[in-house]
């Protein structure tokens, strides 16, 4: 059986499941879609994901989109090496700093990230907000990381794994048009070593590359 | 080992924990705090989870915030009944309906239900722009519980547990200061008869009155 993903490049959320692969070690159809042509649009797209939305994953018959609902798949389908945690204390760490991670950093970098990215006019008072807010939680992330490596526990997991392309985005975002607004994320290793060396070590993931998104790296 | 939780009345994320822990049968001590004393800011709770939240489940030694994580831990660490499926299939299944909730019904129902709560000037015109794009989910949802029953799949599962107590904290909005604005939520039976016959069920799990906010039935 075959696995399909379906992706667009650039999306955080599809970067998970790429990453969930790689480090499951899978092999995998990808399939990359073109927002700029509409294709998450398509009646085909629209018929896997009435959303509309990307990550999605085809495994035979089965269907599924929502990037950590397919995280949770994977894992359970091919354990090894597990992202969930090798017990319930390590399995209820990992989720709530996913869980802390979707309510409470997410939206901040969201007020950065989207209009930085052209997806709503710029604001600087707005953003220069979500940036003090944010740099409270890239602090706790780099408490979190200092000492053990990883976000959540012990090793690499889920939570390391769904936070990564969204560190990554707001990195780039920085690079972009907010530069002038000096939201202090770069270089992040200036004020944030330790998170700096986490992502580091992501990147030197195998199979990391595959990963990247590619409009990204033309654009290097 | 005792479980203890920590949790305040009203609050449907506490609520998601104390059903699963009477779904899974156990035993547990629950400690009701007040936000209106304050409760949720001392120090003592802090100390459980600086963000001042509940729900906080204790397990020994073991301290767990995060309402979908604590929920994860207690299914691995006590299996039976699975909340979370019985097959990679079904769990990629209840994560999608969690998330999707997460993602794009729980932002629409709070700006209705903090409103009306008085967590924010009440602004009719948002309101209704929020109940128009709700009716849509709620719509999806009838649509997934015909058939099985269930939100996810076959059989009760934590989506469920997760969804119910936003339900009905809409309803209960909906029977307050909002009943002018004719959001149409009320009664649920009329429009979502499916959903209404979902909510009995779970009204009608063994140890169901042991999770109903008491501020509620005292206002009853």
């Amino acid at each position: 059986m075959t696995l399909e993903v379906i992706w667009g490049s650039g999306s955080p959320y599809a970067w998970r499941v790429l990453l969930t692969l790689e480090v499951k070690g899978l092999s995998y159809e990808s399939r990359l879609i073109q927002f700029s042509r509409g294709d998450h649009r398509s009646p085909e797209h629209l018929a896997l994901n009435p959303r509309g939305k990307v990550p999605v994953l085809r495994d035979g018959n089965y269907v599924l989109s929502e990037s950590l609902a397919i995280m949770a798949y994977l894992d359970r389908k091919h354990p090894e090496p597990a992202i969930f945690g090798g017990s319930a204390e390590e399995t209820g760490l990992i989720w709530k700093a996913i869980s802390e991670f979707q309510s409470y950093v997410l939206p901040l970098a969201d007020r950065i990230v989207v209009p930085a990215f052209g997806g709503r006019p710029l604001d600087a008072v707005d953003m220069q907000a979500a940036a003090g807010e944010l740099h409270g939680e890239l602090g706790r992330m780099e408490q979190a990381v200092t000492g053990r490596g990883w976000l959540a526990v012990e090793q690499l997991s889920a939570a390391d794994l769904a936070v990564y392309p969204f560190v990554e985005g707001l990195l780039r975002a920085g690079k972009e048009a907010v530069r002038p607004m000096g939201l202090g994320f770069l270089p992040l290793a200036e004020r944030y070593p330790t998170l700096e060396d986490w992502r580091q070590r992501i990147a030197a993931l195998p199979g990391y590359a595959r990963t990247y998104p590619p409009h990204w790296r033309e654009a290097a």
